[in-house]
């Protein structure tokens, strides 16, 4: 082994995760501190330090104002071709192809693509359900929501007002859902992280009996935003936002992106 | 649409997931809900309905006697080749052939399969750490550990016994560690399951906005295993198990086999 980074504090007491009930519809240019400021206090809950805040990535791109107009996208060739392969709207595939690197699969119905942000997922994750119809309300009127710019700066962002209005240290954590190629239905995932562990790195630990540990890499980032999803659930529930307790003391700040498996090691190019 | 299962009901207070210390190395044999007992009450927990008991695979697998020698294990060519382009032992292979059904990538120390249960990861989920050696004690003696046989039908058993003990419908989770082609770090899956809802399928459920929404299928299972595998960590801190609390009463009962998506909607063979 090389270096062996400290693994994370254990935990010993258990760790709880409230939904974040009563967080109104957000609109380009709302801010966020102050609505989960007002949640927090209208779920009677006061931030102590080490609690992680975690946000649905559709309200954190909603205030961030990533909604566009599919009428104002015009489909290249490569989008048109991509979009009957897929079945899918050729300005959203537009879209998905100015927000991705590669098409990592494509059938129709699917198109997995490489996000810039290093993300494999459907769609460069541009969703369309929860999201208003335009101005004018019309039917045809549709938008799409793409991914907030750089998750891992509007998490710190947010991590620093949180803290400044609570005056503790607090972690943040923007969640998206995501689907694996051999498992069916979603899980969270980890798109912005901000004073969090994201990486445990157990290797060069040895198990109980002297071995070295096979599994030596955990991603607490995605744990914690799969325990946050959960309770979150689909957001017809209104419930955009969640709040970990419990977890150790810890004061690493990763960012997410420390997440992305490197292009060298992915065996599915 | 055609059929539209209910969803699973919403959660509104929150969940907490408790780390069960005390639990003692486990040997072939062993009684599972009698260990499960003792160390709920060393913990002070009296599980109530719709609580959901957790256990690491590997305590599992060992009461059921799993260990494998691998000095009984006599590798055939097919094991030694690959053994030879995956840098591993050629008769821990011959065990991973034996507990699989197809080999999904390779290359020098991954070796990926499909376990006959369907699961795709590393090495079938045959572990080597946190076994003991042989009764020799020699350096040379060394084991391995399969998968449970059936580990729906282990959790059927084992909620049973917790059930007739407790007096209240439990569910209970095997979980496993495993890795994702994109991501770094393990998270926890579902590999047996009973008396809980494995998938949430929302198909045909509308957004706020009327519009159906897209993700529509929530690993339930899953995300309940990786918040359990997060306060276990790694068994070097002797708390294989865990007990989550809070969920809504719900009196689903799906098989983890469930989750495998199935062979013809996988786009990497």
């Amino acid at each position: 082994m090389t270096s062996t980074p400290a693994p994370g504090p254990s935990v010993t007491t258990g760790i709880s995760v409230t939904p974040l009930a009563g967080i109104p519809l957000v609109k380009a240019g709302d801010d966020l501190v102050e609505l989960l400021a007002a949640a927090l206090a209208g779920n009677g809950i006061t931030p102590v330090a080490g609690d992680v805040i975690c946000l649905a990535q559709k309200i954190v791109s909603k205030a961030e104002g990533r909604l566009v107009a599919l009428g104002d996208v015009t489909p290249s060739a490569e989008a048109i071709v991509l979009a009957e392969e897929t079945l899918k709207d050729p300005r959203l595939v537009q879209l998905i192809l100015d927000e991705s690197t590669d098409v990592v699969r494509k059938k129709p119905g699917v198109l997995l693509v490489r996000h810039r942000l290093g993300i494999v997922g459907a769609q460069a994750g541009i969703d369309q359900s929860n999201i208003e119809h335009g101005p004018s309300g019309a039917p045809d009127d549709e938008q799409a929501l793409l991914l907030p710019v750089d998750p891992d700066a509007s998490a710190a962002r947010l991590r620093a007002g949180l803290e400044a209005r609570f005056g503790v240290r607090l972690g943040v954590i923007i969640t998206d859902s995501n689907n694996r190629p051999w498992r069916l239905g979603s899980i969270g995932n980890a798109i912005g992280c901000s004073g969090i562990r994201v990486l445990d790195d157990r290797r060069g630990d040895v198990d109980m009996f002297g071995r070295e540990l096979k599994v030596t890499l955990i991603n607490r980032a995605d744990a914690l935003a799969t325990m946050a999803t959960l309770v979150m659930g689909e957001t017809t529930e209104m419930t955009p936002a969640a709040v970990i307790h419990g977890l150790p003391p810890d004061d690493v700040d990763e960012p997410a992106r420390l997440a992305i498996r490197p292009l060298e090691e992915d065996m599915f190019r």
